[in-house]
Formats: C-alpha cells, structure tokens, sequence
C-alpha cells in the first residue's frame, strides 16, 4: 500500500458482511462508512471548514474540472496546494473530471487520447487526458485521487456502454503507470458497466488489480430507478476485494447510504444534502421536510428533534423558514450544517449496528419509518 | 434615566471633544463611538450570531417594518421576542419602521394619525401609527426603540422639511407617553430638519427633553454629499446633551465614522459593510478594494493586512476573489466578517486616539491615506 495509507477492519458485521473500518491519509483518520460533504469549488457551499468539521466530516470532495476551469490550475499551485488555498487541513479527495465532462461540457468529443470539450462557463475549448486530469490531481494535492473514466447515462445501449467501459479501463492502465510513484496520493479506480451485469463484473475484476488503496463504483445513480443501483451493486458485492474500502460515488440520500451500507459499501459523495438546504429543505431520519411550507410558521421545534447540530441546537423551524423565505442566506447556511450533520448521524447509527452484528435489522426498522417527503 | 439602562463618560478628547462612553444595556454593555451591523431581517446577512460577537459587536440593529412583514409580529412574540427568534443575547436597537415606510413603500399616505402604506412584498395595504410601531417594538423586545419619525429626501423644500419635522416633534410626544412607563426599552427621541440648519436646530431643541438615554440624528445620508452631512452636524454639536450618546443614523462607511466621531457622535449604523460584501468589494483603511478585480487573481496576501478578523487570519485576496467569482456563498459571508471587522477595529483606532487626546491629529493623518476606491 501507498506510504502514508493505510486500511483497517475493525468489525464486520455477521448479519450484514459490512465493515466498520480506519482509513489513514496523510491529511486525517477516516471512519467508514463515511460521508463525504462536497465542495466543488474548493468550498463546501456556504460553510467554513470549521463548520464542515463540526459536523464530524475528515473528509471532503472536491472536483478537478471546476478548479481547472476556475480558478486554474496556476493559482492553486501558487497557493500551494488546495488544503492551504481553501484552508482545509483534513483529507481531501478529488474527483478526475471525467464526470463532469460527460454530464456539464457541451460539444465534447471523445477519442482514446483523451475528451475534448467546450467550458459550461464560457464555451472556451479545452482538451483533458487521462494523464492530464492526473497532473492537475498532483497540483491540487488531494490526499485521494480518481482514475479518468468514461461515465455513460442511464439507458445507455450495451455496446456503447461496454465501448465506455472498454476505454476506461485502458485509461486507467494510463492513469496508474501517470501515477505509480507520486507521493502523499494514491489513486482510486473506478469500476464502469452501466447497468449491465456482465460489464459490472468485467469492470469489477479488472479493476482490482489497481486499486492500491481503495476501489470506486461510478456510472449509478446516474438516472436510473434505486432498485436497479442496488441490483448493479447486489451483483458485484460478492466480489470486491475485502481488504479496501468501497467507494460508492455520487450517492447521498439518507435511505441510498443505508441501503448501500447494507451492500458492502464504505464510503460515499454527494452534493444532495447542500444543494436541497439552500431550496429550503432538511433531511431527517423520517424524510425529507420542505421547510418553507406554512406548516412551520410557527413551529418553535428544532429542524430535527434529537439532532445535535449546530442548527437544532440553537434555532426553531419557524426561524429557519423566515430566512428561507426571505432569501437570507442563513437559512440555507443552517440546513446544509444539518443536513451534513444528519448523514453523519446516520453513519454513527449505522456503524452503531455493525458493532452489533443487527444492521439488516436496523434497516429493516429504519426503512419502515421513513418517507421520502414528509409534513412537519 | 431607564431601570436597567446607564451611560458614562469615561474620557473626553481635549482636542476634539469626541467621548469614550459605556452605554449599559439590559442584554449588554456598549463601549461607544459603537458601530452597529445591521440585522434587518432578524439576521446579520450571512453571518450567524456567533460571528457577529467574533467581530465585537455588542449591539446590532434590527428593522421593525420589515419583520412586521415577515415573519410578522405574532411569530416573533410566540418565539418570546426577537432576541430569542434570531439567537442574539446581546443588545439589539430597532428602527422605527419610519425610514422604510419613506423608501421603501409605495402609494403611502400620511395624515396626523400615522402612515398607511403598500407593502413592499405583495402590495397589500398597511397602516403604522406612533403607537403600533412602539407595540411592534415591544414584542420584538429590543433594548433601545426608536421613535416614529418622518423622514425627507435631501432636495425637500424648507416647507416640507418643516412640516415633517413638526410632525416628528408631535409623534414623538405619543411614542414618549406610549413607552414612558415600559420597563427594560429605552425610547430614542429623533432629531430631524433635513438640511436646514434652524430646522435642525429647532428639531434638537425640542426633542432634548425627550432623550430618557441617547439622542438619534435622522435625516441625513439621505442623498446630500457628504460636506453638507459634516456642515449640519457642526452646526447641532455645541447643542446636544453631554451625557446622552447620539446616534447618527444610517452612516457607515470608514470616512465618514471618522468625521462623524470628531463632530461628537458616538453611535453608528448601517447596511453598507455587508451590502458591498456581498458585491464583493472589501473595505480596509486605506480604501474600499474590489477584490472580484483581476489584479487580485494571485494576490495571496489577506484581504487587509494587520487585521485580526476570521477572513484575514485564514484566507488570501486570490481565494477570496475565487469565491465571490464563482457566486460562491462564503466569500460574500468572508467579506461581511472582514468589513464588520474593519470598522470595529477602526473604532478601536479612534478610541486608542480619543484616550490620547489627539483625535483631530489621527483624522488628518487617516483621511491623508484614504482613497474611497484603491486598487491593490
């Protein structure tokens, strides 16, 4: 394994097969499962690291082609690297960018070499390898580092998705010789093969040979129905390696983590809990609450009862929802704090349960009371 | 003076006659020449209470007209005041609601009895009397309540200034008889005559007796230059009580504190540190500094050196500049700290030069280096 990295099991639930472990960055001590709060634009949006870090998190996102684009690559080398630009000093993990530029760039053009495509800011054209994305990791510092991937959408034809996965494979081959030597970072894989069974556990065993640290699962939650992630994710579980955390990305809701907790895996991203705060809704263990509903015009409860954030600690619904609906920027400011915070939660129940050998069981009750959207 | 209420005079400036004072409030106490940020709807835009206290405050501002709005009074007085509602325990002075129903509202109709007036929100029709804007001021519960004034643009005839400033003579003697008896809210008295200086004259003559605690100027910054504003404060200096604070309403900007504190002001208010925030313009003691400009891109230097504040300690200009570019949240809420900060510290500065007797030296001296708008 990388120097400065390490991964340890520290139980394994016998109901569940998932793990409570320790992964070790330069940067921080990491529990998983984990959460990981994003801050695309070396910010988690509308928090200070402070408040990032009261949450619990030791561990954030943040993503290549946005800090690429802007500010550039220049800048935070200049800064020193991203930890000392965006003043984070806990791990942080970057996303490649292969992503974004199937899902934001418009006029892309894909060949073996690498993706080119035009700016969503300002339509300027840029061209970015698997190599490249590599070198911008290396300037950005991130203590874990994605392989360049070709992600397809939902409802992709299997040759095409098998195209897709074909070639990132071959870029990972790029991304690893790029990388082998590099110090302070390590390189997570991602496996491909949309929601086809076969390329999953094609991607899957080859992929392994190159996860030095950790592995990642791309290309879901993409735009497909939940049942079918977790179909995707039922299929491969038998075979990840056992010793490496699991890297589910893009997935944050409340009932995904459980039920991806449940499927062996270890670690997660999402932008869902920020983006929903700032439209003014909280998630809860019972389902989501859209706070501005008049409903909480005079609720002095905090947003979730028995949460020990810095929000519930200190204000009611009913404040919340006026900055919500007087666009006070507080307000959204208050529910990404709880909003992260009750992921976290979440992962301390759900890590409570592995301890103790019953988490099929706490899903199974946990399921049973929640609803994706509820009333007060 | 008011139960719970006290104002000393610790030390007069010989050469200018500008005070150090200690103004007792039931939630706090107040080291004046004080300038308090603006909380308008119940919070400090973008910054949560424990931020605000970080900068110094011991007071800030809130407004009667539009938490009348929203949330609406009834909220506020469940929640068991404003100071509660907002999670503020230190002091908190709300306007009137007469400033707002001037600028802000249309179709607004004035007789003796009060003012009706359109909402800004939705249209809806209102009407705010003497005695509702000091109930409303009631339930929010704040320490220091201001009179229901009437206030003129600058450009009113003498006429009408006079007019206007009459009928703040005779509201204010409802607003006093309405609140004399209320017990932890002391009634500021408002001084108004636009730009004429009999007016002005006249106006503080009659409203002396009035001032239980402190005195308010209104009235200005309201679209005059700035000679005009220091011309009409000269000519009310000889004439205001010695051992009440004044309060100039609505000024906030570096140079204009500065001068304010040498015409004997010792209290101060305004939107502008977090409005220009938010724009992404610093201010610093040399200068307001637009820090979206592209000479910042690599400036890795804090926003103003030798400031102390949260955003100074942490972050540079380049960083900074790459927040407020991309609309991210934190670099507005990094610049309000910042500003805020600035002109507590720039208090600081003055009071350090009242204590030295040289207060009209340390003016010379700061206006010399001071160029509203600097680059780099």
């Amino acid at each position: 394994m990388k120097k400065g990295f390490k991964y340890e099991i520290i139980k394994e639930c016998r109901q569940s097969g998932a793990r409570i472990g320790r992964l070790t960055t330069p940067h921080s001590v990491i529990e998983t499962p984990v959460f990981m709060p994003v801050g695309t634009m070396a910010t988690v949006k509308g928090l200070s690291p402070e408040e990032v870090k009261e949450t619990g998190a030791q561990i954030i996102l943040s993503n290549t082609y946005h800090l690429y684009l802007r500010p550039g690559t220049e800048v935070i080398s200049k800064a020193g690297g991203l930890h000392k630009f965006m003043n984070w000093d806990r791990s942080i993990l970057t996303d490649s960018g292969g992503f974004q530029v199937f899902s934001l760039s418009q006029m892309r053009k894909v060949t073996e070499d690498g993706v080119e495509f035009a700016s969503f800011i300002d339509g300027s054209r840029h061209f970015i390898s698997p190599e490249k994305s590599m070198d911008i990791q290396k300037v950005l510092g991130s203590d874990i580092i994605m392989a360049f991937d070709e992600c397809t959408a939902s409802g992709t034809s299997y040759k095409k998705s098998k195209e897709a996965s074909d070639r990132t494979y071959r870029w990972l081959q790029r991304c690893y010789e790029h990388t082998k030597d590099w110090e302070g970072q390590t390189l997570f894989p991602i496996v491909q093969g949309n929601m086809f069974e076969d390329l999953r556990l094609e991607s899957l065993e080859r992929t392994i040979p190159f996860a030095e640290v950790g592995i990642a699962i791309g290309g879901l939650s993409v735009g497909e129905e939940k049942p079918i992630m977790y179909r995707m994710l039922d299929v491969m579980q038998p075979h990840y390696p056992k010793d490496k955390p699991r890297y589910l990305m893009g997935v944050g809701s409340v009932d995904c983590l459980v039920e991806g907790v449940c499927r062996g895996i270890d670690m997660f991203d999402c932008v869902l809990a920020t983006r929903i705060a700032r439209n003014g809704t909280a998630m809860t263990f019972r389902g989501d609450l859209t706070i501005r509903n008049a409903v909480f015009k005079e609720d002095f409860r905090p947003v979730e009862e028995g949460c020990d954030c810095y929000c519930c600690r200190n204000y009611s619904r009913a404040y919340v929802r006026h900055l919500i609906n007087t666009d006070e920027i507080l307000g959204g400011r208050l529910l990404a704090i709880h909003n992260i915070r009750c992921l976290m939660r979440l992962m301390e129940k759900i890590k409570e349960a592995i301890r103790e050998d019953r988490l099929l069981d706490f899903r199974d009750e946990f399921m049973s009371k929640y609803t994706p959207k509820i009333q007060g």
